[in-house]
């Protein structure tokens, strides 16, 4: 018997590539022999985890054995609590890509369209492929959502749109005005997904918008956030979305039931009370982006600036410049390919004497010296 | 603003009733002021972790703070080494929910069908209508999947079958000869899922089919499985499944890259290994499912014979026994509702004491006393 199951599968999933991760440290060691690996190529929080997560997370063991509970009643307490936000507006998810593709699934078939910017976060691209819907990919401008261009790429069929802000790989970002201006433009019956997983990074400027603010004046807005990034939970996997309470009661019955995993619920209640610990990571990743342009700077190397917690810059042939610096046990992230810029690496702020290693072998493999 | 968000939905999530799961033990704590509490709610493992798992997990929450490897390599690997299949077949899994899930989203789409039995697991019927598809449900025959009513419900647009071997919730169970030939008589363009959440207790039964033999035969198998059950990690969400490699690699592409926690693939590795934890686990739960059944026929309450680490007994009225243990601090499953089975409770099996406080409470508050 034999039988062609990959025609059998749906059109969207035949057409699908799968998102690229980086580079495990373990698959470079495997690989190329390399003990001392840096890898600055997946946007992580250099600093671990804080110790009272740690001491959380230790002391939750004991509970793996049970199933996590569906409805992440504490956790959703503590985002109550932080945000002022009700808790029937939130929706969790096994890191904030789950809320995307749930976001996707809900409101999008075959026959809508879904827009995002060029250059814009994979995620996206991946989310309305899967479906088979129709991407609507608007051209970047500076790099970044040119917000005009999204607007006008509106059509009727239109259901969502992606806004990345920060956008992951650029760094780019839509201030206050531009956003609120944008928001009213744009028609009711389309969803407005605006994506923070940089958030705690990028409020740190004067004109990133407090979008929760909005959430009563556009109910077809939802913010999305991670614990993966600032909050140095990569490898639990919790993410979640504010909104309005029909988008999240659509969102949460379409959600597996323990989509988040116990732990993850343990550790993100606790790390959104460290403050101490989120202060610190954000101030090391400033010094460490000032470290990264200044040095850039000196060799005259152009870079795109940002507000997240890496960095994409210029080194002429992406790929290969990627390849020569994991064989000096680097790891830096190419994005070419479905990001359209081989001409850059991302690269994450790592602390000061990882992001001295990259840049020194950085330095070597495009023969600086 | 106001926008009818929930009429935008798609027909398939306006539909859609999420899963029910167990009532978790801190919100019986919560809502019933109840400090002592027995969850025999989840068919989780009441032995806990073993101390390898434990030891491993606790090395490895150094990094957390990483991604996990998209590609599960060394689980993976170590799940080639058990099995003897290729590490192309495998397909990991947020849980073998998410596997499911992935299964009906890759083949299914609004003009399909699906089928399953009456009384089969909750999570078939929702990824069916989450999909918006035909939902096809089979009459039971002696509370089991009745495998000549579901071959004859096979139509044109059928694309496919889930079969629960052993079922949650009633523990019945597929023989191999019915099911190879049921598996011979199914068209090679209908997908056939054996969800084998259950398989390590259920394989001490000479007649349950070694399935994974089967897989060069059939290439329309997909065979899931779950480190939820049997090894105890219910609380880290990981499951996978064992299929043909084109199938696995469309699996994969629609699988979120980060679906598996590093926690969970540590965990899961190291707990395959760990054959003497496995052991102790499945012959804690043979006794404490002769201790239930002795009990049931003393008091000559009708039960269903179960495969699984839990058993479904007639209580009369199930919505009202189970409240009134809720109240003596024991958590049990009623399964009417999606289940049909209103007459009924589930128990998992626990450790001899706490089978022992189940039964003295049921029988206090069935007045058996």
């Amino acid at each position: 018997m034999t039988c062609d199951f990959f025609q059998q599968a749906t059109l969207g999933v035949q057409g699908l590539h799968p998102y690229q991760p980086g580079k495990p440290i373990e698959e470079l060691k495997r690989e190329y022999g390399i003990k001392n690996v840096v890898k600055l190529a997946s946007n992580e929080n250099p600093l671990g985890l804080s110790q009272s997560v740690l001491e959380a997370v230790q002391a939750d063991l004991i509970n793996l054995t049970r199933y996590p509970d569906g409805n992440g009643f504490t956790l959703k307490k503590a985002l109550v609590q932080k945000h002022g936000v009700n808790m029937d507006m939130i929706t969790l998810g096994n890191g904030s890509n789950d809320i995307l593709e749930l976001i996707a699934r809900v409101f999008v078939t075959l026959t809508h369209s879904v827009i995002f910017s060029e250059h814009a976060f994979a995620v996206y691209p991946i989310v309305t492929q899967a479906i088979g819907a129709k991407a609507i990919v608007t051209p970047a401008k500076d790099w970044g959502h040119d917000l005009t261009a999204m607007q006008a790429a509106i059509r009727d069929d239109t259901r969502l749109i992606f806004i990345a802000n920060p956008n992951n790989p650029t760094g780019t970002w839509v201030n206050k005005t531009r956003l609120k201006n944008f928001l009213d433009a744009v028609p009711e019956y389309v969803i407005v997904v605006v994506d923070e997983a940089y958030f705690e990074y990028a409020s740190e400027n004067r004109d990133y918008p407090n979008s929760l603010t909005w959430l009563a004046d556009y109910p077809n807005l939802i913010i999305t956030r991670t614990f993966s990034k600032a909050y140095g939970l990569a490898g639990l996997r919790v993410g979640y979305s504010i909104s309005h309470p029909t988008i999240a009661n659509l969102l949460n019955r379409i959600r597996q039931p323990f989509n988040v995993n116990n732990l993850a619920l343990t550790a993100a209640t606790v790390a959104l009370e460290d403050s101490e610990h989120l202060k610190k990571s954000i101030a090391l990743n400033r010094a460490g982006m000032e470290q990264m342009m200044n040095a850039f700077n000196q060799k005259g190397l152009p870079y795109i600036p940002s507000l997240g917690n890496f960095i994409s810059v210029n080194v002429g042939e992406g790929a290969k410049v990627y390849e020569l610096l994991l064989r000096q046990g680097i790891i830096t992230r190419p994005i070419g390919g479905i990001y359209g810029m081989p001409q850059y690496l991302r690269v994450s702020i790592g602390l000061p004497s990882e992001n001295d290693k990259f840049l020194q072998a950085l330095w070597k493999v495009m023969n600086f010296e």
